[in-house]
């Protein structure tokens, strides 16, 4: 069966992505769940600005609407 | 049964969360109520600036489609 | 039954609101009805800049589309 | 039967109505039809900018997604 | 039976409109047809800037989403 | 049967076209095929910028989202 | 059959293209998978500023909404 999009998110939970938001803002945490609006629950979520951590987050769940990309790290 | 994005939102009823909007605005308060689209009823929201209190906003409703994240506190 | 945010507009009708919209703006005034879009129209609104009233605007039927949040006072 | 948005404006077709649109200007005129979308139809409208006529437009088609709200006049 | 607001760009088929965009540019031209997403196709269109003449488009399909309204001339 | 704007798109397969995108970009190229979303295949496609060439990025495929108006040339 | 634009993605998978992204921003990898959003995942991505490397984004899952478009390379 051919890859989709999303297998890449499935085989993302429990392991670290970095996600580059619309408004340049960069999120990097360890993904716990997802859905199909691409909405996403992250543990230890840290907020990076040009790379640098900016702000721990803790857990959150990020709207999809606002991500540009995902990326497994 | 796998996790949910949602579930998050489930579990955060009756408990403080903090709300980063798309336009850079935080608010904090204790989650109510919420709907699919991501509708938020907040008690005790204030608005923070920079992690400071900027108002205090009581019970508000937010409109989801203005949410960049939400994270329990 | 569990409470949903749409019934704080129901038991906002025929009280009085501050809405605060995307572009800053807030609006005040008296519920009369709303729809699943979060249309609202209001009676006696005002527009209000940094908290002071900066014009009478009457009866409107504001779109849902624009809100960021409602507030009862 | 509880009132909806939409009554507003079904009552106001046939009257003149000022609309304040998103990009901030405002348009006065009569209303002589509606859609779903908000979509309307105005006669001898108006655009008004601080209040002041800018420009008469005569009869338009506004596509309801550029409104902020509508009130009558 | 009620108006709606496509019957004003019914009537328009064959008749010259201005269309004022989103992006505050104008477009004069005759309507050969529309569809129900308010895409137009206009012969002998132009685009207006402060009401003068600022480039001859030919005939082109506008794409609805960046109308801000529609007035026959 | 009425013409509907697909027609344009339809004739203008194995055609070139102009097409202006929202942020004011010109795109030009000989149309391959389209979809419903308005989705666009161009072959031999060029950027250009106040008429002039700024790029040649050979075949394109353009999401429908993006466009203002096309153009046959 | 007539072509469609989507087959232009399936006959990238496994080849190199160059994305322009609605904010300005080029990206260019190997296509693995794609869905009807055009959601998209690259391998070996990089971003393009100007033309020039900017970053390795490594693997990446692309939000079709970002994409201006798409072009084999």
């Amino acid at each position: 069966m051919q890859e989709r999009p999303f297998d890449l998110l499935n085989k993302a939970i429990g392991q670290n992505v970095l996600i580059r938001l619309k408004n340049g803002l960069e999120i990097r945490g360890k993904v716990t769940s997802f859905d199909v609006h691409m909405n996403i629950v992250m543990d230890n979520a840290e907020e990076l600005d040009g790379g640098n951590l900016k702000a721990k987050l803790g857990t959150i769940l990020l709207r999809g609407g606002n991500i540009l990309f995902i990326s497994p790290v």
